[in-house]
């Protein structure tokens, strides 16, 4: 797979290791489910704007990166509904009296004007683009990665999934603690390149590197469309 | 704190959010604790080599970049033995019978001569330049993070630990793993600069940047050293 | 303390093994927190009925043993809110689209009257008599215990804590999974007897007699209001 | 199943709360898997003696019960061995430099002398009859539960496994623990009733109540063995 978007951020020596030690596919397995990470407001804000004008009003804002995004991730969802395959959403947990995990994680709270608070109060919403559909799983999270506080990996277990296709953001932040952890508890973790995103470009790119190299593949959107739509054919028609 | 490493791997973009939302330090804690990660044989090899020539070898390696941080990782150990702050050594779990992690993790298990054989043998060995002293504890897991498999969070809950100073290798890969759940279990992160490594530059350093960013305090040894100077000198004498 | 709840369930065997080996006291720490587990409409139904006449409309219900330690819940309740130390409700999680743990567990599904369907809709509500006061943490589960598949640890790391005082139901389930769970996480456990219930006689009983032996403090209500009294009285008048 | 071990512990109110609400069975699933938990030296010492003459010498002694336990085991670990299911040990960890769980628990520490430092040498050695073959996994534990601070999830998620079968000690203790756990993850539990044992004769049985009722289906040998045997039988033939 030539061309790949960590390649410019890599140094010499890297380039020469990774070419002496290519890493080897891990491949998709038989029960796959669709893992939808963070897709809330908060990053998004209510329209595209570049990531530098954006953060003056959303502060948590990736930018265009996660408008650009969005296509992706919906052709990637709607995909994941039309061949039945498990689909689990993960969004922040306000409101419970805890707090998050970051001693220091911007939240705009200087900013008490009423637009801010309103921003505030939809911070977690999924954004209508990736909407929840009934029976589709919703769980909620106050730490990056979205098996630890939740119940996910009883669920999944519960599925009898063994592979876990993932997108979402930020590809530095949420999505690389939760493919850690998917490999850590042995799922075959699967990153779809373009249905993530980061705030910062030389973080998304490298994280990507370094997951493709431990933990997941990092695949084309088309390759996973084209894993569900080959599982679905050979699943038992009542299935 | 100006010239960080990873300011060169930063796009323009990057570095123009960054400086408009630095990010806060969090700060050290009362109650600290030192943890060592997979500080063994296999990333080092049996001496100092470049990474390019060592992997032929050992392909665990990371080269230089170990040998150069070890007399940094010994003089903070030194300090914390002196200090008398608890010590917590992690490494690989060889022998349980149970894989590890990675499906496709590069472990030379094509290669069956003595000599490799053997060199797999010392894999987790811990090198002598750090070795454990009685009494300070050792774990072994069989994935990225310090915490999971293991029972380091009921080992620091129990010594009422609420800073950890993690060193080690390698930056991107089990360092970042145990610095995120760390994270995640609201203990204060401090990430030595000198004292862990990695593989590969550019992940070193974006690995930094994103611990930075959204984790942990990533501080020069010197920092951490006065640190844990200071904290002794504030503890009861019978201590 | 001589007349335990359990004596009677015991054999005589058992007896003098106790007798040669009883069990000592763990002790209250420093930084106590109330947690309340499953204090939800689910297990009380609307009016107090003995249990097997409850059961014809509310099958989870525990009966009068629930509404009798209610006033004792409360009287411990309002003794952490006067001293103020952080107290955690737990409850059942809904309409997550994620199945709960138990295979079996008795949920009147059989009964979709619009009685029936109006009960099950409030089954996690926390009854009014212990409902949280904004700002009290509040947390929802899929399993017994309540540190599994929630922030709990996470919560209590932060704040310090180091003590759990534990009320709530059943003995048997949910209060006994998450005293074997937080005893496991190194915090001392206490568990006050007038204010957890079951809906079986033996197993509230044995259970307590098991978590006094291995993992828990089971003391009398007296004791625990007690100590969280003294607890304030020796704090810093800001704290 | 008339006549169960815990019916003359359960109270009148008890038995007819029962009857009214008697539990489902769970079922096998279609990857099983066999974990022994803790079947060391220190709960048997080194020769069958009645409880209270055991604990003299040997103060974790379970005396008869699990002597009279060990042939059942046998007979169980013999037939998943025959039929080729993934067998997982479970004993303690010692050396670590981590203290136990239990604040409190009986370790016989005050006799230093040889005799007891040696028995205290042997304490979580794996007794011979039941000793584990090269190949099966060994796991260590420092809590209650096999699944806490081991990898034991992570090795059944990478197995595939859907039902874990149950035995060893105590049936209050680490068993109960290691079942409300995997209960948890979702795995199907089947505990084998001949095949756990306890200290204290009425905790055996309203454990085995307890789980029962809610967390896994209690079974005698007899019909484990027999699963056991199908299931092979149903396998390919180079499985």
């Amino acid at each position: 797979m030539p061309g790949r978007v960590w390649d410019r951020f890599l140094t010499e020596q890297d380039r020469a290791h990774v070419s002496m030690k290519p890493p080897k596919r891990i491949g998709f397995g038989n029960r796959p489910a669709l893992l939808l990470i963070d897709l809330y407001r908060w990053v998004f804000g209510d329209r595209p704007e570049p990531i530098l004008e954006a953060i003056k009003t959303w502060p948590g804002s990736c930018g265009l990166a996660g408008w650009n995004a969005l296509p992706h991730i919906q052709t990637l969802l709607n995909t994941a509904r039309e061949v039945r395959v498990p689909i689990v959403h993960v969004t922040g947990l306000a409101g419970a009296g805890v707090d998050e995990w970051a001693f220091r994680r911007e939240d705009d709270k200087g900013n008490s004007s009423p637009e801010a608070l309103e921003r505030r109060r939809r911070k977690y919403d999924i954004v209508d683009e990736v909407a929840p559909l009934p029976g589709e799983a919703v769980l909620k999270k106050l730490s990056p990665s979205a098996f630890w506080g939740t119940p996910l990996v009883g669920h999944l277990n519960q599925l009898g999934t063994d592979t876990i296709i993932t997108c979402g953001e930020s590809t530095s932040g949420c999505v690389r603690a939760s493919v850690v952890d998917g490999c850590t508890y042995r799922f075959r973790m699967i990153v779809v390149e373009e249905c993530v995103f980061d705030r910062h470009e030389a973080c998304h790119a490298i994280n990507l590197f370094d997951m493709n190299q431990k933990y997941a593949d990092v695949l084309p959107l088309a390759e996973a469309v084209e894993y569900l739509r080959s599982w679905r054919a050979e699943q038992p028609v009542q299935a």
